[in-house]
C-alpha cells in the first residue's frame, strides 16, 4: 500500500494557485479522508517570479514542466497550462510515464477528448476531469456515477458564467449587450475578448464532455450547432417576460429515437423552472434520467478555489484509487472503452421546437396575414401573436410563438418572409424549452 | 478478475422493486459503463403474491432473506426492509459473510450508524447509502469525494418532501396546516401517520447523516434539536412574505469554532436564495465548502425510481470496486476509521440566530414597550417591529425582528413575556437564516 501519493502541477495562474492553496491548507482534513499523505511535490509554471500568496517550500517551483513529468515522486500530473497542442503532449507523456491525470482543460477534452481517453485506458492510469464542466460544481461525477444507472433523457445546461452575468444583468436592468459587455470587461467578468464566452464556444466545449459521458459517444464539436448571445436584445428580454420566460444562453443534449440532439444556442425557458432561477456568474447543469426524473446542480462555474475544489476532488479520488488499487474503476469516458457507440448528433436542420419570431414591418393591413401565410405554407402552427400598439406607416414589431415544428422549414420560412418588402430587418429567431401549450 | 457481479435484495417494496426495475431496463447501460454483468440473482420479500409489475425469472422471488444472504452467487446486498433491529442484523450478517451492503434506511443509519461503519472497515467490505438522503440527489458522494477537497462550512437541506409539499402548499394557497396534512394523507403524499415527517424526525435522521460525513464524527441523533412544521400559521406565512422570506423545513448543520451545530426546524429564508425555489415534494441541499463557495443540489427526494436511482449508483459503484479491486476506497463513514474526531454538538441555548417573534396581545397603550423592555433586558436587539391595524382592547398580532440573539436568552425572554397579562396565546418563535440587516 503506498504511504503517501505526490501531486505535480503544471501551470500556476488561477486555478494552479486555488489547487496548491486547496493542497496545503486542507492538507490534515484530506489525509483524514484518504488515508495518507496527499503532498504537493512540484510545481511548473513560466512565470517563478509572482507573489501568489503562497509560502511554498524552497525548490518547489520550477520552469522546467519536466521536472514535474520526471520527478518518481510525482504520482498525479495536474496539468492547468490550457491550450491544445502543448497541453496534449504533456498529457500524453505523463500517460506513457504510468502517470495519473488531472485536468481543468475543457478545450482540450472537447477536441482531442478521444485520444487522451483512449491513451489512459490503454495505459491503465486514472484521467480525471471534474473541473471541466461547471467549475465547483461535481456535475462530471454526476453523470459518471451518481446518476450512472440512468438512460440520460435531457442535459440543460448554464455552464458559462460570463454570458450568464451579461444576461442576468441584461434582464434585471433592461440594459443592451455591449453595454453590459463593455462593463463587465472592465469589472473582470468578461476578458478583454470575450468571443469563446458569448458566442458560445466555451458552452459547446463543455456540452461536448457532457454528451461523450452521459451517452457513451465520440463527439465532435463541429456537429454541435453553436449560437451565442450576441444578437439579444432587451426587447426579445422584455417580451420573454412577458409571456412568462426567461432567455438563458444553455447547452442542451436530447437523447432522441437512438440520436443525440446537441446545441448551444439563446432559449426561452419558463421562468418557473429550477434553472431559470440561476443568476450572475453561477452555473447550473439540469440532468433528468430515466429513473431519476429530473435533478439539477447549481454553483459557482468558475474562479480559483471553486475550480480548485473540483481539481481537488479528482486528485483525492485518484489518491482512494492509488492507496487500494482501484485505478481505472472509472474509465475517462465513463463507459469502457470497447463499449461506446458512436450515436449521431442530428443535424440542426431536423430538430423540432417551439419558437419565439419577432418581425419588425411597416405597420399596414395585410402583413400578419402575410406572414402566417408563409408560415402555414410551411406547416407551422401558430399559438399566440402579439402585435402591440398601432403606427400606421412605421416600424413595428410583431412577435409570433409557435407549437412544435421543425427547425428547417422554420429557417426556410424566415428567409421568405425576410424577403418581404415590408421587413425591415432580419427575423429574430428564439428557440422555447417547455410545454407545448 | 470478476466476470459479473451478482446482487441480492432484501425487501420488495415501493423501492425494492425500483431497483429490481432499473437493474433489469438498464442492464445492457450498465455493463457498458461496468465491463461486467450485473445480474439481479435472487430477491427476498414476505409478500411474494403481489404484481409489481416485473416479470422475473421464476425461483427468484423468495419469502427466506437467508437465501438472498446464502446465495454465494450475491456479491452484493441491498436492504431495503426498512426498520431497525432485524434489518440491523441483515445488514451485520451480510458484512461478517464478506458481502458488500448497500442500503436506503436512515433512521438505521442515523441511530446505529457508527456499529455499521466499523463493521464495514473491520470486514474490508464497502457499505454505501445514497439513497439514504434525498433519494435520487447524489448528496451522499457529493460529500464524501465531489467536495472532498472542502472544510464543509455549512448544510442547509429541505430533506424532506412531505413537509416541503405541505408548506409549499399552505404559502401558496394561504391554508392552514392541518387542511394541507388531511388533503396530503388522501392524495398519498402524507402518510396516514405523518409524524416522522411533520415533526421533523425523518429530517434529523438524514441531517445526522449528512454531519457524520461532512465532519468525521459520530453524531447522536438525541443531541439535535428537532421542530417540525405542525404550529405554523398562515399568518406567519404571510408576514414571512411581507419581510421577503419564505419558510422552510431545514435541516441546518454548521461548523462553529470547533464544534457543530445541528438542528431541525422551520427556517425563514430570504425569498431570493436558491433553496427557496425548492417546491412540492422536491429536496434540495445547499453545502458550503471553504474552497467551492455554495452548491445546491436539487431533485426528487423519495418514490421507487428516484430513489431506486441512488440504490443502483451505490450497486454500480461497488461492482467497479469488485472488478478492478477498489473496495474500500471510501469508507463507509467517508473519513479513515481511525481518523474520525468526536465533535461537541452544541446545545440548542448555546446557539445565536437571527429571530422572528409574534405575540398575541390586547391591543392597549404600553404593550409594545414592556415587550421591548424585556428583550432589552435580555440583549436582544430588535431590527423591526410591525404591528397592523389598531384595534383598542382586542387581539393582535405584533411581529419583532431581532439582529443577532442568543437562543438561550430569546427563550428566557419569551418565558417571561409569554407571562404577560396582555399576552393571550404562547409567542412564536421563527429562526431566520440570512443577512443580519
Amino acid at each position: 500500500m503506498k504511504s503517501r501519493v505526490g501531486v505535480g502541477i503544471v501551470g500556476f495562474g488561477t486555478v494552479g494557485t486555488g489547487v496548491a492553496r486547496i493542497l496545503l491548507d486542507n492538507a490534515g482534513l484530506i489525509r483524514r479522508r484518504v488515508g495518507v499523505p496527499v503532498e504537493l511535490i512540484r510545481i511548473a509554471d513560466l512565470d517563478v517570479a509572482r507573489d501568489r500568496g503562497l509560502s511554498l517550500p524552497a525548490g518547489m517551483l520550477t520552469q522546467d514542466s519536466r521536472q514535474v513529468l520526471d520527478d518518481p515522486d510525482v504520482d498525479i500530473v495536474v496539468e492547468l497550462i490550457g491550450g491544445y497542442e502543448v497541453a496534449k503532449h504533456l498529457i500524453l507523456e505523463a500517460i506513457a510515464k504510468g502517470k495519473q491525470v488531472v485536468t481543468a482543460n475543457k478545450a482540450l477534452l472537447a477536441v482531442h477528448g478521444e485520444e487522451l481517453y483512449q491513451a489512459a485506458s490503454r495505459q491503465k492510469v486514472d484521467l480525471a476531469f471534474e473541473a471541466s464542466v461547471g467549475g465547483g460544481i461535481p456535475i462530471i461525477r454526476a453523470l459518471t456515477e451518481g446518476l450512472a444507472a440512468n438512460r440520460i433523457l435531457s442535459i440543460y445546461g448554464i455552464i458559462n458564467g460570463t454570458s450568464n452575468y451579461i444576461l442576468t444583468r441584461m434582464t434585471q436592468e433592461g440594459l443592451a449587450f455591449e453595454e453590459v459587455l463593455e462593463e463587465s470587461k472592465r469589472a473582470g467578468y468578461a476578458e478583454a475578448d470575450p468571443t469563446f464566452d458569448v458566442e458560445g464556444i466555451d458552452s459547446v466545449h463543455k456540452l461536448a464532455i457532457m454528451v461523450s459521458l452521459a451517452y457513451g459517444t465520440p463527439v465532435d464539436v463541429k456537429d454541435i450547432y453553436t449560437e451565442g448571445i450576441t444578437k439579444l436584445t432587451p426587447l426579445d428580454i422584455a417580451y420573454a417576460k412577458e409571456f412568462g420566460y426567461v432567455i438563458k444562453l444553455l447547452g442542451i443534449a436530447k437523447l432522441m429515437e437512438g440520436e443525440i440532439e446537441a446545441r448551444v444556442h439563446p432559449t426561452m425557458i419558463p421562468v418557473s423552472s429550477p434553472i431559470a432561477q440561476v443568476h450572475g456568474v453561477y452555473n447550473a447543469i439540469q440532468v433528468v434520467g430515466d429513473a431519476v426524473g429530473d435533478v439539477m446542480l447549481h454553483g459557482q462555474g468558475a474562479g480559483s478555489m471553486p475550480t480548485g475544489s473540483a481539481v481537488v476532488s479528482d486528485i483525492l479520488s485518484i489518491a482512494r484509487n492509488l492507496v487500494t488499487g482501484g485505478v481505472g474503476r472509472v474509465p475517462a469516458a465513463s463507459f469502457q472503452p470497447d463499449q461506446r457507440r458512436p450515436l449521431r448528433v442530428r443535424p440542426m436542420a431536423d430538430i423540432e421546437s417551439l419558437y419565439y419570431l419577432r418581425f419588425m414591418v411597416v405597420d399596414r393591413p395585410g402583413v400578419l396575414s402575410q406572414i402566417a401565410g408563409v408560415l402555414g405554407q410551411h406547416g407551422i402552427s401558430i399559438s399566440s401573436v402579439l402585435q402591440q400598439g398601432r403606427k400606421e406607416g412605421q416600424t413595428v414589431p410583431v412577435v409570433i410563438r409557435t407549437h412544435q415544428a421543425a427547425e428547417r422549414s422554420v429557417q426556410t420560412a424566415l428567409r421568405k418572409i425576410g424577403r418581404m418588402s415590408f421587413v425591415s430587418e432580419p427575423p429574430m429567431l428564439i428557440r422555447v424549452e417547455g410545454p407545448d401549450e
